[in-house]
């Protein structure tokens, strides 16, 4: 039984007021939860069905959880079905130290969820755990991002500043996608870099775009006007890690 | 004004039964809407704001479309938010012939509609006018799949047919995404070839997968599980039309 008063705490959380001042997250269904309890993120509660709650038990007999019915979890849900389960996540205090030993994504105000999401499972792909994000890039916490990560939020961290800050004392290429670059089959990539994505349908903002020192562009063959943001983000990087 | 009977007859071309017994589809919003009146397809009506109206008869004077409001356009759209239109159009009757010059593409059971819709915006990208699909991949004509394609959906046609009678007769290479294949950077590929995708959580399907001479798979550095089936046909479309 979840009772009424957890009920409007979980359901408070949908929305970024409440997780900004509670300083707490939600990670829900089964994919998610599986690859929380193996992280560093600290959990404060975890209602799951039964099914979810024997995974759990077998990855790890210390993850404590409270069984709940699937409606009473789909109660507290953002997702319509969720056969799985809900966590309550506190959020990671800011860390400014990131890791540009190789390539650095940074996003240009991507407000799409699920963009987002893409582009973070992308990066743990690559092995690119620091995504750098102007303000106006959708929160990380929220729980479309959460889920369109497919897990890799807890591998992949992304640091909202200024992009103007964080170019100031830049001294690394700044890379960025366009489509009027150079072909970035050819272009000379060399790390460690910075990757600037920007929206599809604003692109990188003129003021970004002066930090830029090689603009790329994914040859195309055919007609379609663009790419999104997330499939742009996928086929350049596998651009700058190929085995060349 | 729209008639009752009109939003009726609009409304049920929301489902695939209609759509399949009156051989229509639904293109919504202003982008699709502005592809479709360069295509050959043959449109039945077009719903349209005055705004989009203006711009339809700015780019063609010929088109005939019928104003209507912004909320009668979203009574009889499957979209929340549409301030562009709802066209009513022909399905296009079965074409068995399809252009093989190049790189075909095969989807093998690939559900999800925006999936869809992001493979045939690739295509489209890429030059590739034609899909082979697996009867139990999405339908072509879905709302969300039109609407993924972002326009796309006029320059390539998919066709739906038993994998298994496809692969009977061909001679070509086949090529499929596979986690543990061959690296796709170094890989020999050679084209005019076929390349096959699976969905995400099924992969190809044991059956399918005897037809395919060569496993391809996009290296990965990082510790994402897998890559989501758009965004892998972008990586691996890339590769094949790389310039080495």
């Amino acid at each position: 039984m979840i009772s009424k008063q957890q009920q409007k705490y979980v359901q408070s959380l949908h929305n970024k007021k409440y997780r900004n001042e509670f300083k707490k997250f939600l990670v829900e269904g089964e994919k998610g939860i599986l690859e929380l309890v193996g992280s560093d993120f600290e959990i404060e509660k975890i209602y799951c069905t039964e099914d979810l709650g024997n995974k759990l038990h077998t990855i790890n007999p210390q993850v404590r959880f409270e069984l709940a019915k699937e409606n009473e979890i789909e109660q507290i849900s953002t997702l319509r079905t969720n056969k799985g389960g809900v966590a309550i996540v506190n959020q990671k205090s800011g860390n400014l130290s990131y890791n540009t030993k190789k390539l650095t994504l940074v996003l240009d105000d991507i407000k799409d969820p699920g963009n987002l999401g893409t582009i973070i499972r992308l990066a743990d792909w690559y092995g690119v755990s620091d995504i750098i994000c102007s303000p106006e890039t959708v929160e990380f916490y929220n729980p479309k991002v959460i889920m369109a990560t497919m897990g890799s939020f807890s591998r992949v961290s992304c640091h909202y500043i200024s992009l103007v800050e964080y170019f100031k004392n830049n001294t690394l290429p700044v890379y960025g996608a366009f489509l009027e670059g150079e072909n970035v089959h050819v272009a000379n990539k060399t790390l460690p870099g910075i990757l600037v994505i920007g929206s599809e349908s604003h692109g990188i903002g003129a003021e970004i775009e002066t930090y830029i020192s090689q603009k790329l562009t994914i040859p195309r063959l055919g007609h379609a006007e663009s790419l999104n943001a997330g499939v742009a983000t996928g086929i350049l990087l596998d651009n700058f890690f190929r085995d060349r």
